[in-house]
C-alpha cells in the first residue's frame, strides 16, 4: 500500500507542488529522486551534510535521528527539519526542500553557544566546483591532440588555465575510470583531475596564524560543515614569545629566516595530517586554504624578511591578497589548492584584525562597535559602516598562557574558571586533573582576588594583610624568598599531581597585557572622539580556553567599564572571519574591501598613548 | 686644439647629421654622449658587446683593437666597423651610428663557419627589460603602504605582476643603495629586484634537451653575444638509452619517474654553475631560459609520465607553449625566470623539431626543403611556406657515438675526420690524443671503408677478402674468435693510448641509424609526393663532433643521393632554434605558430614503411 508524499518548493508558489505515491519504508529522498524531484544530496545520501533538509508542513514529524541531531543542531530539529536521506516514509506527509544550492545560506556555528550565533547568515559560494566530466580520447595514431587538449575542449577552457600540478598523474587519471574525471575549478583555474566521481568531496581549510596559537579548521565546502580543527602552540616561539624578539631572531641571520619560514609550515602540514586523519578526509580534497594572520607571521608564512616591519616606520612589505598554489608555501593539500592569504592593513594590523572586522560584522554595523581580538599581538577595531579604525594591543602571550609560571593553552585540564570567597575554587576543562591555568581562568582568578583584597589595585599581592583574610584564602597567600605567591591548586585539590601557583610576576605579566589592550581601546575612542555612551556593543574575541566571563573581563579593567549587556564574547573571530572568506568568496572580496577602509592608528607614535597606557596598567579601584 | 667629430644616423638623412668638436684622445663614446648624442653602450663601455659599434665612413679608420677583433670579427672590421668605446679620437672623422636599438638586428653565429650563417637576420626581442628605478618609501609612521606598493606606483603595475620570489628580498634591496633599485621585467611580470643599478646585467639560456646530449649556451640579452656552452652526456642514460627503454623504466615505478626527472634537473643546474663560472656571469642574472627537447625528453623534464607517450596511439599529455618560474623546476637562475618550453607537435615530433623548421626557415621557404636531425630520436621535416610535414627518426644513439665500441661524444680527443686510401688516417678534435671516435668520424670512415671494399654494400667487414687490400689497411681487419674487427687506431697511432676499433656490431648499429633516418626521408618525400628533383635543399643538422661530411654521408646513404650543392650541414638547429626564441619573442610566437602547421606523418601506421626501411638498412651499391 503506497503512502502519499507531497513535496514543495516554495509554500507561496502552488505550480512548485508535488504529490507522489511511494512505497512506506522508502526515503524521502529516494522517493523524490524516483518521482523526478531535485533535492540536493551533497554527501550522497549518506547523512553526512545538511542539504538534502525539509521541513515538514504537514502530517507526523518522525522523531530525529542521530545524523539529524548532529548535522541539523537543537533548533532545527525542534522547528520541524530533518534529513531526507534519513527519514523513511510510514504515512501520508507534506515537506519543503530546502532552498537550492545558490540560495542556500550558511549560519556559522560558533565553538561556544553565546558566540557568533547571532551574526548574519552568508550564502555559500566557496569559488570551488567539482563536476564529472567523460574525455575522449582518439584511438588513431595519425591524430595531432594531447590529453590536456582533450581534457580543454570537454571542459572548454584553454590549456594555460591548467595548474602544472595537474599535468603530471593526468594521462593515468584519464583512462583509469570509464565513469571519467572529476574536475575541480576555482575561478577559472583548473586544480585537480581525479578519476572516476569524486564531486562530493570538496574541502577546505580557514587557519589563523597567531604569535602564540595556531588554529586550523576543516570545513566542508558544499555545507560549511566544520569536520574538525586542531589548534597548537607556534613553533616559532622557541625562538622569541613576541613579535619584536622573532624579527630579532630573523635579522640575526638569514638562515634563521628560513627556519621560522620551516617551523610554521611543517606546522601546518602536521595540522592538516591530523585534521585528515581524524575526519577521513583526503589531503588531497582540499582544494582551498584561507589564511589569516598578522604582518609578520604572514611575512614569515610566505618567508618574506619581516626586519622592516620591526623598525620605524613599520612598512609591510606588501599588503594585496596573495592567492597562491600550495605545492609553492609547500602545503600537503591538492599540490594546486588555492592559499588565499588575507591582505593586510599595515606593520602591525594584518589580516586577523582584517577577519575580525569581518565576523563581527563591524563593516556594516549603524551604530559604533569596538572588537578587541585579545591574543599576543591583539588588535583594536572601532567603527561602524561609516568609517574604522584600528590600532595594534601587543599585550604578549600572558592571556594565552604563555610566560606565566602555571600557564597553558586552552586544553584538556586547563584551569578555565575560579571563583574566589573563603578560598579558590577552580573548575577544568573536560573536567579533567588540573594541569595548569589558562586566560579565561587567570581573569577570573584575578577578578576574584581583587574583590577578595588578596590583591590591591596597584597588583601587589598581599602577604602583609594575609591575616585579615578568611582563613583558608589567607593560608594560600605566601612569601617564598622574595616572590609573592597565591596557591591555586595544592597537590590533590581539582585532581592537580603538582602544584599550581600565581606568582607576582604573573600578575604584572596580566597587567602588562591588560593595559595594552585597554590603552588601545582608550586611544581609539580617544582618535575616533567617541565616548562610553557612543558605543553601542564591545565585542571580546580570541582563543581562550573557554568564554571569557565578561564581568571577570570588566573587573581587571580589560575592557572599558561599559553595561555588561553591551559586552559579548564572540570566540575566536579571527578564524570565524577566515572560514567565512573559505565559505564565500563574496566574503573574500569583502575582506580587500575592508582593509582598504581601516585607518591604521599609531600608538607609539601618539603624544597621549604614554599617558593612557600608564592608566591602564592599573585596575580599577572601584569592585 | 679640438678635433671634429661627425656622427650620421642614417646617411640617406641629411638631419641625422652632427659634427661634434672634442678633445683628442676622447673616445667617440664620450664624446657623443657629451655631446647629447645617444650610442647604446649596454655593457656600459667596457669592450664586453657590439651595441656600441660604429662604421667609418670618411676620414682614417684606426686599427683595430683587441677589442673590436674578438667583438666585431675580422668581416666587420675589414668593413670600417669598431667599437666606439675603444676608438679613441686623433684626427677628424665622419662616422655612422649602428642602428639603434628597437632596430638592431642579430646574426646568428654559427659555431661552424659553414653552418647557420647564410640565415636571415633577426631583430633582437627577448622580451626581457631592466630598468633602474628610484621607490620612495614613507618615513612617516602613520602611513598605509607597503615596499611592495611603493614599488609597484613607480613602475606603474601591479601588485599581482609581481613574481612571488621577488618578494622575500625585497625590504632589503629597497633600502641598500641610494642609487635605487634595477627592476627586470618579462611579458608584464616583475622577475627581479636588485639593489644599484644592474642593468647591463641581461642573460638568458637556450637549453636543447636531446636522449643522449644535452646542450646549454648562455646568450647577452642585450647583443645576442654568445658567452658560452656546455655539452654532455644526458645522465638518465643509464637507465636507457633511447626512449622506449626510458619510458619502460618510468611504467615500471612511480620512483622511476622522479629518478628521470631530478637526474636532467641535476644536469641542467650542473650546466648553470659551469656556463656561469666560465664567463663570470651571475646565475641571478639570468632572467630567461628556453628549452627545446623531443615531446619523452620534455615530458620528463616536468616530471610527467610519459607512459602513453610509449604506447599506441603514442599521446603527448600535452602540446601548448608552456610558461613557468624556474624556481619550479627548480633551476637555479633568477627563481622568478621564466623558462619557457616550445610547444610539441605530437608524441615524437617534439619541440626540437619545432626548433629545427625555426632555424632553418622551412616554414618560409618558397621551395621545398628538407631538415634532416640527427640524433638518438632524429626528426625529419620535409616542406615549405605552403604547407610542412614531419616524422620521427628514432635513429638510436650510434650517431652520437654511444652504443658503438669505441664510441664517443665531439669533445676533445675524438677522432672527427678519417680518410682511408692505403691504410686509415684520423684527425681528432682539438688535435689531441685519440680517444675514441664521434658522429662524423664514424660516417667519414663507414665511408672510407666502402669505397676500399673492407665492408660490402650490405655492411659485412670482408675478412675473407682483406689479402687483395692494400697490406697496411688489409692488416687493420682481423677475425677476432667471431667478431670482425676494423682497427682503427692502434695504441701510439694519433697518440692513442689504447686501440680504437670498429667492430661488425658497430657497422650494424650505423645501418641501423642511417636506414631510420633514410627511410623517414623516403617516407615524407612519398606522402607528400615530391620526387629527388622536387627537393630545391637538404639542410642535415645535428650535434656531431664535427662538421659531417656531406660527402661522406652520401656514400653510406645516409641523406638521399641529391647533388652535393644542395645538401649543406647547419649545425645544432634545435640549439639554435631554442637560441633564436631566447633572444627574439617574435620568433617564440613564430615557434608556436609552426607547432600547429606541421603535420605529423606516423612511420609505424603507414603500410609501404617496412619495405622502405628494409631497403634504407643496405649502403648505396654505386660508390
Amino acid at each position: 500500500m503506497a503512502v502519499a508524499l507531497t513535496i514543495v518548493g516554495d509554500p507561496r508558489e502552488p505550480a512548485t507542488r508535488r504529490t507522489l505515491s511511494v512505497p512506506p519504508g522508502t526515503s524521502i529522498l529516494k522517493a523524490a529522486h524516483a518521482g523526478g524531484v531535485d533535492i540536493t544530496a551533497t554527501c550522497g545520501g549518506r547523512g553526512r551534510c545538511t542539504a538534502c533538509r525539509v521541513k515538514f508542513l504537514a502530517g507526523a514529524v518522525p522523531p530525529p535521528t542521530v545524523m539529524d541531531e548532529v548535522q541539523l543542531g537543537p533548533d532545527l530539529v525542534r522547528e520541524g527539519y530533518r534529513l531526507s536521506c534519513q527519514c523513511l516514509l510510514e504515512e501520508p506527509v507534506s515537506v519543503q526542500v530546502a532552498p537550492p544550492l545558490e540560495e542556500r545560506a550558511f549560519q556559522i556555528l560558533p565553538d561556544r553557544p553565546d558566540g557568533l550565533a547571532r551574526l548574519g547568515r552568508v550564502a555559500l559560494d566557496s569559488g570551488v566546483a567539482k563536476q564529472l566530466v567523460k574525455v575522449t580520447l582518439p584511438r588513431e595514431e595519425h591524430h595531432q591532440t594531447s590529453d590536456l587538449e582533450q581534457l580543454c575542449q570537454a571542459l572548454g577552457v584553454r590549456p594555460e588555465d591548467v595548474g602544472a600540478g595537474v599535468l603530471q598523474a593526468l594521462p593515468q587519471a584519464l583512462r583509469d575510470d570509464p565513469a571519467g574525471v572529476t574536475v575541480t575549478t576555482f575561478g577559472g583555474r583548473v586544480l585537480a583531475v581525479e578519476r572516476g566521481d569524486t564531486s562530493p568531496m570538496k574541502f577546505g581549510l580557514a587557519v589563523d596564524v597567531g604569535t602564540t596559537s595556531v588554529v586550523t579548521t576543516l570545513l566542508e565546502l558544499g555545507s560549511g560543515e566544520r569536520l574538525g580543527a586542531v589548534s597548537s602552540l607556534n613553533p616559532q616561539c622557541v625562538y622569541g614569545g613576541d613579535l619584536m624578539s622573532r624579527i630579532a631572531f630573523a635579522q640575526f641571520d638569514p638562515g634563521n629566516l628560513r627556519k621560522l619560514h620551516t617551523r610554521i609550515v611543517g606546522l601546518l602540514n602536521q595540522h592538516v595530517a591530523e585534521v585528515c586523519r581524524e575526519s577521513g578526509v583526503l589531503a588531497k580534497w582540499i582544494y582551498k586554504v584561507v589564511v589569516v594572520g598578522n604582518t609578520c607571521m604572514h611575512h614569515l608564512l610566505l618567508g618574506i624578511d619581516p626586519s622592516h616591519v620591526g623598525l620605524a616606520p613599520y612598512a609591510p612589505v606588501m599588503r594585496h591578497p596573495l592567492v597562491l598554489p600550495a605545492r609553492e608555501l609547500p602545503l600537503r593539500v591538492a599540490p594546486e589548492a588555492r592559499v588565499c592569504l588575507l591582505p593586510l592593513v599595515a606593520g602591525f594590523v594584518g589580516a586577523d584584525a582584517v577577519a575580525v572586522t569581518l565576523a563581527t560584522r563591524l563593516w556594516e554595523s549603524e551604530a559604533i562597535r569596538i572588537a578587541v581580538d585579545i591574543g599576543t599581538n591583539g588588535e583594536v577595531i572601532l567603527g561602524s559602516r561609516d568609517r574604522l579604525w584600528a590600532c595594534s594591543a601587543p599585550a604578549g602571550p600572558a592571556l594565552e598562557g604563555a610566560q606565566i609560571r602555571h600557564g597553558m593553552r586552552g586544553a584538556l585540564g586547563a584551569i578555565d574558571r575560579v571563583t574566589v570567597d573563603d578560598d579558590v575554587r577552580v573548575h577544568t576543562i573536560g573536567e579533567a586533573e588540573a594541569l595548569g591555568i589558562c586566560g579565561s581562568g587567570l581573569i577570573d582568578l584575578l577578578a576574584g582576588l581583587l574583590d577578595a583584597g588578596v590583591i590591591d589595585w596597584t597588583g601587589l599581592i598581599q602577604v602583609e594583610g594575609r591575616a585579615a583574610l578568611p582563613p583558608r584564602l589567607g593560608a594560600r597567600v605566601e612569601l617564598r624568598g622574595e616572590e609573592r605567591v597565591v596557591v591555586v591548586c595544592r597537590p590533590g585539590e581539582a585532581g592537580a599531581r603538582a602544584e599550581i601557583v600565581l606568582t607576582q610576576d604573573d600578575v604584572r605579566q596580566v597587567q602588562l597585557a591588560k593595559g595594552a589592550i585597554a590603552s588601545g581601546v582608550a586611544m581609539l575612542q580617544h582618535v575616533a572622539g567617541v565616548p562610553a555612551a557612543g558605543v553601542a556593543e564591545l565585542l571580546l574575541a580570541g582563543g581562550f580556553g573557554n568564554y571569557v566571563s565578561i564581568a571577570s573581563a570588566l573587573r581587571i579593567g580589560l575592557i572599558p567599564p561599559l553595561p555588561a549587556g553591551r559586552i559579548r564574547y564572540v570566540g575566536n573571530a579571527a578564524s570565524l572571519g577566515a572560514q567565512l572568506c573559505l565559505l564565500s568568496e563574496a566574503e573574500r572580496a569583502r575582506a580587500a574591501e575592508i582593509a582598504t577602509r581601516i585607518e591604521h592608528v599609531s600608538l607609539a607614535a601618539h603624544p597621549d598613548f604614554e599617558r593612557l597606557f600608564v592608566d591602564a596598567m592599573n585596575f580599577p579601584r572601584t569592585t
